[in-house]
């Protein structure tokens, strides 16, 4: 049996949201901090603002991929959240473990941003993204086996949420490993993943109906 | 039929509008991370900084500008929410298409600041003003075609929210069209009419009452 | 009568709510981001290290004093809120000029820090507590004469709030007023008024119990 | 007895939490602000970013350390938060105080990363978490005296929250003390007590079930 500290400790779901919904506002608008805007001395008309603005385009790309992975893990982890009733310490951390993980996305963009043709930095933003992935996975496993998860929760939904992840890493590793060819390839690869998952589906849903 | 997954995700309105809360909160106080002070070996008497304090008004104009479009924008989008009663994984998406424009406002602000008589950097502040304005509007659309709105919403407020941005939109745009004239003439309407939003109506409606 | 977007907008008092604590954490986290940290190559042994610390001495002066004012106004913006029962816009831009003053104060604080001994710096420093007092008294004005605080608040609750501000205030601005002496004598002063706010009254209460 | 401002402040324990999950997202999000990237000059293949990265090690594990700082205290601020029923104005100034600590965590764990063979540094660090520990104790020890807490907690869950602080703060000092040695001996001790705080009881309880 765990101490009664332990069983005390991290019951409340609403607090754990309120640190992620806090956490991600933080790094979502931090990341436009490390843009940077052209000098004012290289500036002395009209046509070299516009060219200066232009040549900042490899950070951007890096800078909006990332607001798309954290906009794509933000609404995994709530709803995950939605459907567990109730926490324990052990789901804190586990939940703590993948918050760290976005507290250091901006750090590996922009290590990304400064060396997009290197392969270390684009592995390590990928590690990110996978460790990020996977403490969401066994958020949830853990939720499943410590029945923490609301009654009323249909089979088919449990089922869902791990495929998702699944699926959505499986892409990831796959736009990585085409590094080895060329980094802009996997991050065309990782940017065609997230706004799949971001705009393409709905765009499929308008078709059907 | 969107699959399982699409359906059950970004349900919960609130949390929504908890991330929304904490990203506006982070770029309003963000926005004077940019601002400079009058550097320490520049000053060497109390005339000397009241003077170098002076010298930064530029800047804290671009400030106080941004300050009231996110004042603005914020009280838009709650009063939006304000009225739908649950969330699709399309309305997450536009939301935080919204929030991506609301991100982006400190970096306009820092580029209007340093280059306040270009154009293009005007320009460039006028469509991080329009993005969010045509998201804001986008989701109301997505909100009513999805019959994602309350039940009990009155007709004319539907109608309402949605002129509301046309009209704000118009302004700003012709405002933004005036910097081919000057960009300060451009600057100038837009002020006005963000303190029209902000301030006037409630003197007009002191005078009717 | 207002318009009918005007009567619709910024009616939740819980965002705005959310909203406040939102910009207070970061203000309040802020603030430390300005103090520096011995230089590296300027330190050789503990003691070297100790005296650098030591010599930050103004600098963490003026940041402990700006965490005590966030934490006053916090406290009382928040108490007003528990008692106003539904917003208006009118409310809603009160509010946001409040939180306007607020994420000045960081700003404030470093202008005050690099210039401690300036007049000007203290003014400027003192001017902006004063707004922020200054709209907190107009909110609750406009709340008691727009009928929004809740039904049971009892009488002397209302007097209570604008008192307490009036007071606090009037000291302020006495410890201001005294930097035609020497700046370090408002700060004093100030400081003085603050800690009596957040400490002493606890110490007397307990006696008299 | 008190004076009816100081009676009717500081009730809602709820806004407290929010500020306090603000603040923790915050500050846990800035720690990784300080952390450098491997400068462009300085890097021309892959084996040299590599390098550079191992390089900044000693950065990384201070500021691990202090995610798990801050993971903590955040699980034990919101334990008790959960068994507060009322605040005062008292309890929201010693929360003040909490969170005051908090917020300095960055600046230490700055100073930390960049003096880490130091022991002025490191006594500076312990001296921040013990802050924090003591301010925790405290809120416990008046919310009981004050009689605060949910009238349905059970007796054992009193004195739980008060010894967890004692023992992890005794390690904690344990560790400090250790830096007259050396300070990775500290930094070692001190970061095992927090897995163990962290990662370790969830084992334990998988090997007891």
């Amino acid at each position: 049996m765990p101490t009664l500290y332990n069983r005390i400790q991290g019951r409340n779901i609403d607090r754990l949201a309120a640190l992620s919904d806090g956490i991600f506002a933080v790094a979502m608008t931090l990341l436009v901090l490390d843009l940077h805007i052209p000098s004012i001395s290289a500036v002395h008309h009209e046509g070299e603002l516009l060219g200066a603005l232009a040549a900042l385009g490899p950070q951007w790309i890096a800078y909006a991929m990332s607001f798309l992975t954290l906009g794509i893990l933000w609404a995994g982890q709530q709803t995950q959240l939605n459907y567990i009733a109730e926490g324990t310490r052990d789901l804190t951390w586990i939940h703590l473990g993948f918050l760290f993980a976005i507290t250091f996305l901006p750090l590996s963009t922009r290590l990304l941003a400064s060396f997009i043709t290197y392969r270390a930095a684009l592995g390590m933003y990928w590690l990110n993204i996978f460790a990020a992935g996977a403490m969401l996975y066994w958020r949830w496993a853990h939720a499943t086996h410590a029945r923490l998860i609301k009654a009323d929760t249909p089979d088919e939904v449990r089922g869902s949420i791990c495929r998702r992840i699944v699926i959505a890493q499986s892409f990831y590793a796959a736009g990585a490993v085409l590094c080895f060819i060329n980094t802009w390839v996997s991050i065309g690869v990782i940017l065609a993943v997230q706004l799949n998952y971001a705009v393409t589906p709905s765009v499929w849903q308008r078709r059907r109906n």
